[in-house]
């Protein structure tokens, strides 16, 4: 069963509910972090929640609970569930926004608990489509909950998996994960500067530096797409998703390619090192 | 006391919730609309709920409720408010989104009534200043919820009554208003195409052609700032409200102006005939 920590205890999620007064509901003020499991355990957990806490502050928004406190109602609610989870940290900008110090003074904090859904075995059998939409992702920095347009471009194209944000022809990220494409054996991505600091992105690089190969940060061009021989996207759910479309553009032979899939294997073989 | 009408009945504000399930708090999903009464009449109610309906289709929600069943719940909450009020409905994501369709199938529909809080004296007086950002409003045809960036992006400009967006210099309109310039005593706004439709905005062209104002429907520019005589922002709320400071730039004589005044006359003449 879901569950949802708020007000200080777990309920289930489908009986938490939330003040009409929040400036979350009024005016989209909110920030979250999205944390998956592994044989029970999270996986990078202090990387995730510190960078919620960066959210939250770029946002004006102070967390009523320390760090440590996190840790301890995550690891609880862990614990409460029957299956591997996804656990979604989220902080409110309340009822108040305080003009003088620009600051919401009474955020609420809840955190959600749900049952883990990886994307289908197909998705990665096959790899997905994404569909390229010019345009920045709103204050790229921050994981704001804003993700309406992610919804309603996606009608453009009903097959794609999520929508990827091409500004000006620059590749940055894609709705829910961080992109890479795989060009003369180098994978490029684009820079921490331009696009949300994912921490599946980290890994990526990292392994990516273990198997020798070499890393390119700066933002793929649409107009290389052509050239590519593989792209993926990377989160904490999804791991490594293989890209075989992007809008009417086939990516190498239209398959997942073998260096994605090494990336994958590799990243699978490393997952209990980051599990905390 | 404020009211919302929510799950078919009212309620005080402060008492009514939501599902924390709903996509409106966990991504953004929901759009709004704010109608200002004057005299306890709606002030052009027809036009903004074609805007809600416009706005929740544009994101693939449907409203449960028909045109005349919102208009005869505005009319019961107007009555049962003791001052002058601000009406928004809201509507949601809900918990669900049908890939297949691609849209909301289960959305929530509530109707916030609050008492009519108008800028302060001063502000009309010695006009307001306003902060620019290089960037374009999210969706601007839809007034959806997310006006997260209007908060944060106000700590660079304490004193800024609110944000301007000047996407590559070019002015479409302020993070709750549409915005005029005057130069040789022509209005200058932002195409329809690019802004929100404010129905105070068509409410202010229709004056000015009273008044042998001439207006022109483009943008005005940040490089033409420094030849502007005078500038104002125009809402539901706020009616005319003259702008004086844009940044560092001083419009004009620093001073609210004779033609906003003038217009703002003329609006305040003319607002019984646009009552509902």
């Amino acid at each position: 069963m879901d569950l949802c920590y708020i007000n200080g205890s777990f309920v289930p999620l489908k009986e938490a509910a939330l003040p009409l007064t929040d400036l979350i509901i009024q005016r989209g003020v909110g920030v979250f972090d999205s944390i998956s499991t592994h044989l029970k355990r999270p996986i990078r957990l202090t990387a995730h929640l510190r960078r919620f806490e960066k959210s939250a502050i770029e946002s004006g928004i102070f967390l009523p609970l320390t760090f440590d406190e996190m840790v301890s109602i995550i690891r609880e609610g862990i614990d409460k569930m029957n299956s591997e989870a996804v656990i979604r940290p989220y902080i409110t900008g309340g009822d108040v926004f305080d003009p003088e110090s620009l600051t919401f003074t009474a955020p609420r904090l809840f955190i959600i608990f749900q049952e883990t859904h990886k994307p289908a075995p197909e998705s990665y059998a096959e790899g997905v489509a994404l569909q390229p939409i010019d345009a920045d992702r709103f204050m790229p920095h921050t994981k704001s909950i804003n993700y309406m347009i992610s919804f309603t471009s996606q009608s453009k194209d009903r097959k794609a998996f999520e929508i990827l944000y091409t500004p000006k022809g620059e590749i940055t990220e894609s709705s829910h994960s961080n992109f890479f494409l795989i060009r003369n054996d180098s994978l490029i991505t684009a820079p921490l500067n331009r696009v949300l600091a994912g921490t599946t992105r980290e890994l990526v690089i990292s392994i990516a530096s273990e198997l020798n190969i070499n890393v390119k940060e700066r933002c793929p061009l649409m107009e290389e797409l052509l050239q590519a021989r593989e792209a993926f996207i990377t989160g904490s759910i999804k791991e490594i998703l293989p890209v075989t479309r992007i809008g009417e553009i086939i990516i190498g032979k239209g398959k997942p390619g073998p260096i994605t899939s090494k990336l994958h294997r590799k990243y699978l073989e490393n997952i209990t090192q980051w599990l905390e």
